[in-house]
């Protein structure tokens, strides 16, 4: 009976971890988008890094909120935007995880909403005493280019 | 043991509670898409309100399933649309509950697809005793409005 | 006590089916989008069907990824694309499963990212010893049509 429980306790385990950090990931574009730079720097550990291919690379907590309180990032907010982020796909492997999954920057404009930049996002996290937080993010656009594309296959290494 | 097991209920009930909400707001595009008035309205209490801002504020199942109904969904129906919902960011509070997360509405022209609505959405949700029921969803534009901003930011008081 | 372990088995269980079907159908869009022909085809039961109305019906394994490795997706992904795929509201009876969402195909162009395809998706999945995958996966454009809409309706029966 004991050993059943703990069996139960493992599965409910991994099942919550999926969750946080599918949760994690789904705070991350509202954040964005309402400006709220140190909430979402806090989903990033404090040496974590987010990457922008060929835009940015920031790493721990100031360098990320600076780009959500950069000139570039409240250009696009006052025009107006949306960070829509899709479901991601998570591999667990204890405490170390992936996501993979796609992020559309929708920007408002005289003529109406646009995609604006349409990317593969690869996540990698971790697990602290925290809880799951971001060690590194990479986003790269979907334009054509294999260093977007390779973002979203599986079974690479961690980094 | 037996508290053990009640620990695990009590965090499994968690999860489910958290799946629920999200499937309910994952029904909600393909209800909008498929006409079906009835079982949209369905996924708020009786007394629920559906506020888009500076269009409409329905309250109760039949002035919900009217929007649905009328003229101005209609036409998007037959033109084609594509409400198209991302996962939502969910704070579970007992039997209180808020979710915050993009949508976009795709309609269908003679050039083909466009973005027509891009908005904001912070959904109050409460346990009933038929499940979760959506209490208060507000939409708002994402043009630059402070008022769609605010609905992605996270701890604000439940309505 | 028994009987309360297993009912938390049988809860317990239900979350895992749900998280695998959400995972199985977010792992689409990025496998498509990095060409993983084979991996993608393995989502679906070795007797599968790819259906998108008016385009292909493929039913097998090699016949799914031959779509992938094709010229028009081959063309899809040199000019730059994603494969966005919603959250999917997901109705599970027994070893059978329905999930209904939408799909958006962005590709890139000289002026930009525009979504270039917005459907409907009916997944008829079945619990094999594999593990959960795909029986049936029906696409249409939402472009007006009656076809794309009903896929998105609750309540049919399962293919």
């Amino acid at each position: 009976m004991s050993e059943l429980v703990e069996t139960l306790a493992a599965r409910l385990r991994l099942l919550e971890d999926r969750e946080a950090i599918r949760d994690l990931i789904a705070s991350y574009g509202p954040l964005a988008d309402a400006g709220e730079a140190q909430a979402l720097a806090a989903l990033w550990a404090k040496d974590g890094i987010y990457e922008v291919v060929g835009f940015a690379q920031a790493q721990g907590h100031a360098a990320i909120a600076a780009l959500i309180e950069g000139d570039t990032h409240r250009a696009l907010m006052a025009d107006g935007c949306a960070h829509l982020l899709g479901p991601v796909a998570v591999e667990i492997d204890g405490d170390r995880a992936t996501a993979r999954g796609h992020s559309v920057v929708f920007r408002h404009g005289p003529e109406g909403f646009a995609p604006y930049r349409v990317a593969a996002n690869r996540w990698t996290l971790r697990r602290s005493a925290d809880g799951w937080q971001v060690v590194h993010r990479r986003n790269a656009l979907l334009d054509g280019s294999e260093a977007a594309r390779i973002l979203l296959a599986p079974n690479q290494p961690a980094s």
